[in-house]
């Protein structure tokens, strides 16, 4: 009989792994192919390095137009793109947007996804120059690949941490996660009690997190401004767990964050306390961040230690010491993976 | 009110019309952006341009996965993607692949899939590099980008076709289509007739082209031996008229095709009479055909007109002389844009 193995039975990060081994590189300009936030290619002679990222959108999955006004949803679409080419230390320059639209959207519809796109690419100077518009059965479709560049000497792979580095994440975790919670809750609230409209007054900023995320080139100018090259970089899409255990699984070390310095937001605590969630579980494992979490050489301390925006949040160990965070009242408990199936599973 | 416009009422090409003119480059490396077969984007210092093309697959309006099988679907997806880097005369290089599949999809049906993806890869010399893979409520999303290169004395754009040039056209058109109606028609069948298997005896070919296309390499290694440097060219996916129109309003020149001079292949003929249609229809607005449509400088003629495999269809004139198809009788037709909406209803 014919083997059918469920995509839940592997995951996410199980069915990539065993498709990207079956896939071999052939041309010398392939620098980099499956496994990092953006492939690399070599670019003939020059000291940079082309960097391509893609990111596959799809509504009901990805978001929910019920709450996600387009012109944020157009945004938003750009921004993750955006942050995976800073994420190896590079500059986002292109894009190409491809769309599938259902006959339940109109032309100003689109226009307004568009004038989001548009917006994220003039506030991050990168060019729209290409994609595909098409019709499609149901819901709307986003494919998004940005084309960046990279100096090869300062390019940040996940795979290059050493160990005993410092592990450092920019901004704080878990706040859009909660936005996307409390959206939730007024959804259902709304749909409950004869449309009532909702008061965010206080609950800005993690909304904010959510509808209008940014990508951290700020964060990049400022390690290249102070001269400090990451040994390794990733950025905070799927939470700060499962970023760690890629940078420590594929750089071959093992690591301990301390749950006492992960930074979080006022409003991040407040609002898992009002929903009695475990905040820490929100910062590990709530994704859509869109930090950068990267690695440093020990030496880089005092450094990093008064640049603002950065924290310091654990260290880089053997590999055989494994991957652990280490509690407030000092318990260690094992990193684990969260890809999407687990999170949509947990919810 | 606010304004809502359909998008039929624009159709596919209007959109991206309108939504290409609020579109502008400010990167100096952005050559060319939304507007031919794919992106050029300057390499530093080189001889060399990379293109970059994308396209998006949806099921139930690119592909019926009643009778495409998944191999055979992931070969095509990468096949027209290489295709158009070869319409801008250069070469694939590499690709990313992201696919969004709902849970009526299993791991061996998304490997096959990428068994066709990776031999239209090996046969082509292209590298998968990345992309994205990701859960879907419904039916099954394909979009890949193509990366290539190309010598920036020899790139081919849409829009440089000259007045009194050469109309060409590789291989044969209306094939993939006919071929496309032969399947739509066993597949009503089969339905209506207690699971009746078809017999495509004699039909192969133009089954082979719906199924299994193919990317023109061939020919442009045989015009980069021939020395000969198309002075526009574009591939044939919505069909020879709304390919001829996009060459001749860029390049701001009219011209003359002869309905005699278009290579129609023996299977597509045959089956064209059995379904009762105009042939020329099918050649000229069927689409699909990924073959290659250029134009070369009327001093060519003597060193194109030996070349197996490419015709003289037609050729260039004066703008104001607009497009025209010039039948066996000579009588002249306007010709018209088909887009895929147009496509749609006339079915």
């Amino acid at each position: 009989m014919e083997t059918r193995t469920t995509i839940s039975e592997l995951g996410e990060f199980g069915l990539i792994e065993r498709l990207a081994s079956t896939i071999s590189l052939q041309h010398p300009t392939s620098i980099k192919g499956i496994g990092d936030d953006a492939a690399v290619i070599e670019n003939n002679e020059g000291n940079s390095q082309t960097l391509i990222s893609t990111d596959l959108l799809l509504e009901g999955i990805h978001f929910d137009l019920t709450y996600f006004p387009l012109k944020h949803l157009g945004y938003k679409a750009a921004i993750v793109n955006f942050s995976d080419i800073y994420a190896m230390n590079g500059t986002p320059q292109q894009i190409t947007v491809s769309i599938g639209v259902s006959n339940r959207f109109c032309i100003e519809d689109i226009e307004e996804l568009y004038e989001g796109i548009k917006l994220a690419c003039s506030t991050y100077k990168v060019d729209i120059i290409g994609g595909d518009t098409s019709a499609s059965l149901t819901g709307l479709t986003i494919s998004i690949t940005c084309i960046g560049i990279v100096n090869t000497k300062t390019i940040a792979y996940r795979n290059t941490a050493k160990e005993g580095d410092l592990i450092c994440v920019s901004g704080n975790l878990g706040a859009a996660y909660m936005g996307l919670q409390l959206l939730e809750r007024e959804k259902t609230l709304f749909r409950q009690t004869n449309n009532a409209q909702p008061d965010f007054t206080g609950k800005e900023y993690i909304l904010q997190r959510q509808l209008k995320p940014e990508a951290r080139k700020d964060i990049i100018e400022l390690l290249a401004k102070e001269s400090i090259i990451p040994t390794s970089m990733i950025d905070i899409s799927d939470g700060l767990s499962s970023e760690t255990l890629h940078i420590c699984t594929q750089s071959k070390v093992g690591c301990r964050i301390y749950e006492d310095k992960i930074p979080i937001d006022y409003q991040t605590a407040s609002m898992a306390n009002e929903f009695n969630m475990n905040l820490v579980t929100a910062a590990l494992n709530g994704g859509e961040d869109y930090e950068l979490l990267f690695t440093v050489p020990l030496s880089m301390h005092e450094k990093i230690a008064t640049l603002e925006g950065i924290s310091i949040i654990g260290h880089t160990t053997k590999e055989s010491l494994g991957c652990n965070l280490i509690t407030r009242d000092g318990q260690e408990f094992q990193l684990k993976a969260q890809g999407w199936n687990a999170l949509h599973k947990n919810d």
